[in-house]
């Protein structure tokens, strides 16, 4: 029987989003179930296995017909060995033997990457990056995350930590960042880092503003809030976009200064900001890129939404040669 | 007949460096001719072949064991075509068919790329690199150059322009480029950008040094006298080293935030300075780099010298599945 089927799997904290796809990467069935982090996360995994069991029954798909499972997760992944570890938000202690178990559960090979670079890979192929083969992925969220793909595959580097582009320190000696260090971008172009940019604007700032009036009554900011603002005119919650937008330009274009890549695609929560961010991102970029990489490097909107995690976990899958004995 | 040598070409605007190597990289015969860049650099290309054949003839060597020429060169190369374009310091205005002319000429089979990118490869085949798939190399000389090794091939992105670690953005707003940007890692980190810190520090600054003097003077100040004044502890010359290896440290730390190579090499001309400004580099680096690749990630000195060039044109050969007809 002919093999021309993908299975992805979005593994998050909250969810796991499931998708049988074609081998040409068309969704033809998804469906998600709630991720049971109880008893250290040990249904986690039995779970996506029954699941996957269950539905291949469901829609009378028959094992042979696919290509493998893909998967994408958090915490750091060794590709090598097929395992997890520092998974917190998983409930993992322990470092997990995820690709064993689920290869047991389900006699399909399974093929996994951390939840940023399936997310990326799954924009390159099938959203915003037009299926070519060099991209780099920002996702902008409560951190800065991101994927880079170079020549059609995954930059991984010698530890894992490549495309970590959230820590890019884009303001040497600033915000002081989860990492350890100053001035990482995650400190500035998260939905935290928009708040506290929010946050210290406001206290140096005298003039007339919506923002600041917020910020001063000790009222809830979000980054929504604030680009909602900015749109509709806030002086200073126009301010505060700049500098996201300043920041998230230097680094994309420091991304493609040295990457060179047909375009910087952004996404996640903050990236719902569309076109009005986008904009000034892009003129940004057009600033800081060295003139081979502005010609050709196109800053996007992320185009798959929720769905480019279960796109680029089928991507993994697509482009594996793991096979089960 | 087993194919079992290498013939590595590094073409430069002064000198072409030749060498055979075994398909273990160990150089076996060396030798260079002047570069003839009269008559529009149209006495390169046959003075290239005309040295490889003579010496091949001179040391018995059956062309039938050659696996490949490989070579590395100025300007904006097309590997995929074999063409050059671009390369000024070697006279070429129009368009080179440089891969069909040497192919035709040698009947051996070429694979080139730009120089930086070809010392970038032999550093990390047989130099500081270790022959570990991820490193990046920065050469710093009258301009700053570069090449980065992802998982054992070269970035060369969508354009080419992979690698181009001069033009990333350590200083916004800061020194003009030659490029039109501002405060690109060339006009920091460069021999001419040493000097150009030199004489910025030697105007702000009041109290006693030496460098001040002979800036004050008019008297020619180089980044060797720069470094050479620093180790012997003037002030200002270290105050200069700091900012130097200050730049030279975010720029690593950012290469490696995103590719989490095994090590950055650094390399080129400024870099004669040696331990002394190494140290101050790594000091920098270990500030800025994410702690995932800080822990894995060495900031090391270039081991090959001039042979570098020689050595990654080789390996450009070592790994081409090109083969003439």
């Amino acid at each position: 029987m002919a093999k021309d089927k993908l299975i992805g799997v979005d593994l998050g904290g909250t969810t796991i989003k499931f998708a049988i796809l074609t081998a040409e990467g068309e969704i033809q069935q998804k469906w998600s179930i709630k991720t049971n982090i109880l008893d250290e996360g040990s249904h986690i995994v039995p779970d996506i296995i029954d699941s996957i069991n269950h539905h291949l029954d469901l829609y009378q798909l028959d094992k042979d017909r696919i290509i493998g499972i893909g998967m994408g997760t958090p915490g750091t992944v060794d590709t090598e060995n097929g395992t997890v570890r520092a998974a917190f938000n998983l409930n993992w202690k322990e470092t997990q033997n995820v690709r064993e178990q689920i290869e047991a559960g389900t006699g399909l090979p399974l093929t996994m990457d951390n939840d940023a670079n399936a997310a990326a890979l799954g924009e390159q192929w099938r959203g915003a990056g037009n299926n070519q083969p060099d991209v780099a992925f920002i996702t902008l969220g409560t951190g800065v995350g991101g994927g880079l793909i170079n020549d059609g595959k995954l930059i991984h580097g010698v530890a894992g930590a490549g495309g970590e582009v959230g820590h890019m320190i884009v303001e040497p000696g600033g915000y002081l960042c989860t990492c350890g260090n100053y001035g990482c971008l995650e400190q500035y172009a998260s939905a935290t880092g928009v708040v506290h940019l929010a946050q210290d604007f406001a206290e140096a700032y005298a003039g007339n503003s919506q923002l600041k009036a917020m910020v001063d009554n000790g009222e809830e900011v979000t980054s929504k809030i604030v680009f909602d603002l900015a749109k509709d005119g806030d002086y200073l919650a126009n301010e505060v976009v700049d500098k996201v937008a300043y920041y998230l330009g230097l680094a994309s274009a420091n991304i493609s200064n040295i990457l060179n890549p047909s375009s910087v695609v952004i996404g996640g929560g903050v990236s719902a900001a569309g076109k009005f961010l986008l904009d000034r991102v892009a003129k940004n970029f057009s600033q800081f890129a060295f003139k081979a990489t502005r010609d050709v490097t196109e800053v996007k909107l992320a185009e798959l939404g929720n769905d480019a995690g279960a796109y680029g976990a089928a991507s993994l899958a697509r482009n594996s040669d793991r096979t089960i004995a």
